[in-house]
């Protein structure tokens, strides 16, 4: 691996000529400039990107701090992180996937030590506690997901309100009385993941004004939990035809629990989720479904965090 | 955000007496290390990155190139990938994620510029052109996958010849004489991905010796493309009555294909399939399976790679 004294004696400068020369920090004449960059190139010369990060202070790496939560359907959740990944490749920079569990301290890690040059954060709490540490940080973040308090930060995100009268209204076009709405588990609710109650608040005030019966519950997360719920609930509401989800793990369970009830959709029960077209081929569902578009939030993130990078 | 100058400033030490505390590089009288200890944590100083990687020759930074090709599963995918990145935190690395088409230029980019410390590599070709510049790159990495030369690489992979024995083992141990194997996408097979043919082989062998007909066929790895062959299929040897499926997008349209054509499952169909617990209840899989443990393959590479990390 050639280094930069390498690229120095192959162009017969200094060093600290060839550093300028490449870094473009001083001005070099041109015909040495370009001894320097046909040594850098023949030597196929990459810089440390240590260094390069001391002297540009920028790494050319975004923060990713995605947490998978057993609450939270795995499969979903990937989908947000291509929509990152691959936007973040095109534009030039690599991802640090944090996972951690603790993500306060992962984003002060990340932040403080300037291993990134900005960073997008998912599974938004209505509080949240990485959303201070994030305003005070020296790099731009962006999220994905909705916080109680948005200001100073980009943020993007599904219509959770109106997805939920949209799905209610489509039950009700097509002539059913009595829904059930199953959402994501209480545990999202409780860690203040407000997509689950703007979902449910807006189908139950949508429900109300046209005069529909909705059975709203929180769902499981987890096969075969999620299964036999879905049997009970059935059994509990057997007036219901019209089922609402907007739980990805309660979504990918329902083919298997109707084909053991025999029943038929959408001939016995009309069904209407939340997700995503990628999501609903690959588990092969055959409902009606309000697009949630994950990669594309994503990768809306990632530019809109890059411009922010780029232009400071 | 606190600096080495505040925490020399608070012990009131000079810069590189500060410096020269915290790394540990030259010896320090005990009450100056405490000082500076103490002026770091008060002032919540966190080293700059780059800096650190300069000094110490580490990023604390592990590599993980995992494409999401379009004909393989990104669920199943995404298992090895949470297998690497817990780990990894874990022992105290970060982990970055590198998606990008083109492994070799992504594998020489961030061992050459030193962004990280050892790489783990997935999606592992028969002849895999990323192995000569892993084995010429400063740092070590590990390997998810059997390339067919393993010289001077750590290589973590499913036996999946003895899983193709113990796939037709378990369907003529049930009586079962006529058999399909659906296996992966042949572009998977073109790409080099020898896991596809290994089990095959492995299963069209041990069928033969048991007097068994084994139709063996290249899978679709997408809805509705891969449904739609599963109707095929069936339809092209009514008489088989085991299937084996080595293919996750064709384990996970399986359910909706018996549904559609009233056949049950294991009454008119037995079914064995290669895949995790974990994948088998994300999709609520009610077959039989052999495990494949992607996590703990993720997990397995990260542990060798951070020993190799920290013995050089």
């Amino acid at each position: 691996m050639a280094t930069i004294g390498d690229v120095a004696r192959e162009a017969g400068v200094s060093r600290s000529t060839a550093s300028y020369a490449l870094s473009g920090k001083r001005p070099i004449s041109e015909e040495v400039r370009r001894r320097v960059l046909a040594a850098a190139e023949a030597l196929a010369y990459t810089p440390n990107a240590g260094a390069r990060a001391l002297a540009t202070a920028r790494t050319k790496v975004l923060g990713l701090l995605a947490q998978f939560h057993d609450d939270e359907f795995a499969p979903a959740m990937l989908q947000y992180i291509l929509g990152v990944t691959n936007t973040a490749r095109d534009l030039g920079y690599d991802t640090l996937l944090v996972t951690e569990a603790d993500g306060v301290r992962a984003l002060r890690r990340i932040t403080d030590s300037r291993m990134v040059d900005g960073v997008v954060l998912m599974n938004i709490a209505q509080e949240d506690a990485r959303l201070p540490i994030l305003r005070a940080a020296p790099q731009p973040g962006a999220l994905v997901g909705l916080p109680g308090d948005c200001s100073g930060l980009d943020v993007f995100d599904l219509d959770f309100e109106e997805a939920g009268r949209v799905m209610v209204d489509h039950l009700h076009r097509l002539g059913h009385r009595e829904l059930i709405l199953i959402s994501h588990p209480e545990h999202v609710v409780e860690r203040g993941g407000a997509y689950v109650w703007r979902l449910r608040d807006a189908a139950l005030d949508r429900a109300r004004r046209l005069g529909l019966t909705l059975h709203a519950v929180y769902g499981e997360s987890r096969q075969p939990a999620v299964g036999r719920q879905l049997h009970r609930l059935l059994d509990a509401y057997p007036a219901a035809t019209g089922l609402l989800i907007n739980n990805e793990a309660a979504a990918a369970a329902l083919p298997s629990v109707t084909y053991e009830r025999g029943q038929r959709v959408p001939e016995d029960l009309s069904v209407i989720g939340r997700y995503s077209a990628d999501f609903a081929a690959t588990f092969s569902l055959p409902y009606s479904f309000v697009e949630s578009a994950p990669d594309r939030l994503g990768s809306m993130a990632v530019r809109q965090l890059v411009r922010r990078v780029e232009s400071t």
